[in-house]
């Protein structure tokens, strides 16, 4: 499969944003967290890992993104489309880039109102006195919505991107038997897991939580123990890994030698969520209806549990908007990737959780992850 | 080696944080990114990949830290030392544990002013507008460079943590040659070298970054791209992997079959710049001296490259306070953990790099990484 996109998908990624910032009378978007300055000129680098350095990318109201950046990747950004950067040498204790980023919204937004991603899930990756400095300097306001609105909508290559990565963490999961059995250390479980997804193809594996036991697990977002797999355990390892800059984020429960029959059926619960989440997920429909699909079959409708959602969007990031609860009205649209995410509690405030990734259709859903059947898989 | 940390060492973190509070007259810190909250509580997850989860930890100017985390992390803070965790459902699209956060500061702080990390390498990971809003009702104020100050000096058993780090790259580096000849795609490399750091026993691999070329490369922070490895190349593998929530960061120059004589040479040169460094690298010295150090030999003293630093420290984050730049003059001190990472043209645009890590000890510094001899290593 081929790296990257062409020009013609940033090109229309631009236009979008024009179109909308046009009717929000913005005159430029500025851009400062990874996905939000990748979304618009593909620039991919694990260097975001360094706090050290702000990035930035401004989208004028007409015209091609102007990178503000750190010398050190001015030849990273060279490769992309984007031909207008301006940069500086950083670290710079005295003035890292913020005068350059004013200058230059300045010289294009010409006094005009400049949207910053903001509302749930955004921050501005920049030290609080910048983020004053800048407010001072240029008209800093909302988006409005439109980084959210724009992302939210994958184009056929975004998921492409998000299809392979989902069927590399599929044939990652089919080998679990290779490393996972009774006597293991959870901890050597992920890191073989983590062998074996790069093994299938993966560029990284930026998200792998899980966790073991016979009547599942007491959360899911926890590092590996060392506590050796015992029979009878049902293991869950949930991934999220990269091929070309786009996640999958699903997981697989496997049991270890066999399974108690709550654990089991609660297991085919959760695929049943799945299914009838799937009956649902169709334009038209909203995020909380999503959630009520799932939730009638797990709790009978009582209102979900302390995860706080059944799934969410999906792409760029592990995790996107929207978010599968009953406040979300987020209507769903084709090109909308997604994953469906119940979880059940067993006994004693373990649970169990299952995750499938789908992409909205108008005819209905796709499925992009290989779909659990209801069994436990049992190793 | 045993994971974690005993409750004595973050007792001594607070308790430092808490004496240098009451000198600026603090009434609490408030903590809102990864390591920030990691710090003090020892909270360690993957979870912060996700975006859409706020997560707070409070340090009150006397007592223990207060947790005000989503209720999905609840269990996994539970296991760390922190006993008062107050957690709402999240995501809540109305209000994402703000007015929790803000009632819990009233209560600890009455009325006195909250410090938060700033300056440079620090950002608020939340909303702009609940930035506001807490501004508006809690007397928010920088952190006087507290967080930087405590993070800046590691402690003996954080030492431990970074050693082994370095440990398992070093054994992944010796492993190269199983990975690494003429014909190999880089980005297969790239793969392979990331399972051989599992392999040799790290937790996650964040960050990997390298070129190949017969006079090295013209950027030090790239994905890996499809070209295959060619005799003569320079091949350089960058790793910060990590180990029980602590990094390495340093990197290893291989000539493919065999290297021209200027890249011999210069890798020479960057050895020599390392050790000019190590004779440098006592307390009292300062940043700026470790890279003038460096400077004087890789470029006769005119100042260093548009890589913008010449090493930076090292800890919970692949990189951290202070940078080798002429301009941070922060004085070395017992316990400080830093990268050396000096870099040199070598023609046309390219470059070679070498990094290694060492910690400030009083008698002269401690290298933490296996250290390269300054003949290029032949695959």
């Amino acid at each position: 499969m081929t790296r990257g996109f062409p020009d013609t998908e940033y090109r229309a990624r631009v236009a979008a944003a024009q179109t909308r910032m046009a009717k929000a009378g913005l005159a430029a978007l500025v851009l400062t967290t990874e996905p939000e300055v990748r979304y618009f000129s593909g620039f991919l680098t694990r260097f975001w890992e360094s706090p050290t350095r702000p990035w930035f990318l401004i989208v004028p109201a007409t015209g091609d993104p102007i990178a503000v950046i750190p010398s050190i990747g001015a030849p990273v950004m060279a490769r992309t489309w984007v031909r207008d950067i301006r940069s500086w040498r950083s670290p710079d204790l005295h003035d890292d880039g913020i005068s350059l980023l004013i200058d230059t919204l300045n010289e294009v937004a010409a006094g005009g109102p400049i949207g910053t991603p903001s509302g749930h899930e955004t921050h501005m990756r920049m030290p609080r006195e910048n983020v004053e400095r800048l407010s001072n300097a240029v008209r800093l306001t909302g988006d409005q919505g439109i980084m959210r609105s724009l992302r939210m909508v994958k184009s056929e290559a975004e998921i492409d991107k998000i299809r392979t990565a989902c069927a590399i963490a599929g044939r990652a999961f089919d080998r679990v038997p290779e490393i996972a059995r009774a006597g293991v250390p959870l901890s050597q479980v992920f890191r073989d897991f983590q062998r074996l997804c790069l093994d299938e193809g993966a560029d990284w594996v930026p998200y792998l939580a899980g966790g073991a036991g016979p009547m599942g697990y007491d959360d899911v977002i926890s590092p590996a123990s060392d506590t050796p797999l015992a029979h009878g355990d049902v293991l869950m390892l949930d991934t999220g890994l990269v091929y070309d800059g786009y996640f999958c984020d699903y997981d697989r429960n496997f049991a270890i030698g066999d399974a108690n029959p709550t654990a089991k059926a609660t297991h085919a619960r959760l695929i049943d969520a799945v299914e009838a989440a799937m009956e649902c997920a169709k334009p038209g429909a909203t995020a909380a209806d999503l959630f009520h699909a799932m939730d009638r079959i797990l709790t009978g409708g009582a209102g979900g549990s302390d995860a706080g959602r059944y799934g969410h969007g999906l792409g760029m990031q592990l995790t996107e908007w929207p978010s599968l609860i009953p406040d979300d009205h987020t209507m769903l649209e084709v090109g909308m990737v997604l994953t469906l995410e119940p979880g059940a509690a067993t006994k004693g405030g373990l649970m169990l959780v299952h995750e499938e990734n789908i992409v909205i259709r108008a005819g209905g859903p796709e499925r992009l992850s290989p779909f659990s059947p209801h069994d436990l898989r049992v190793i």
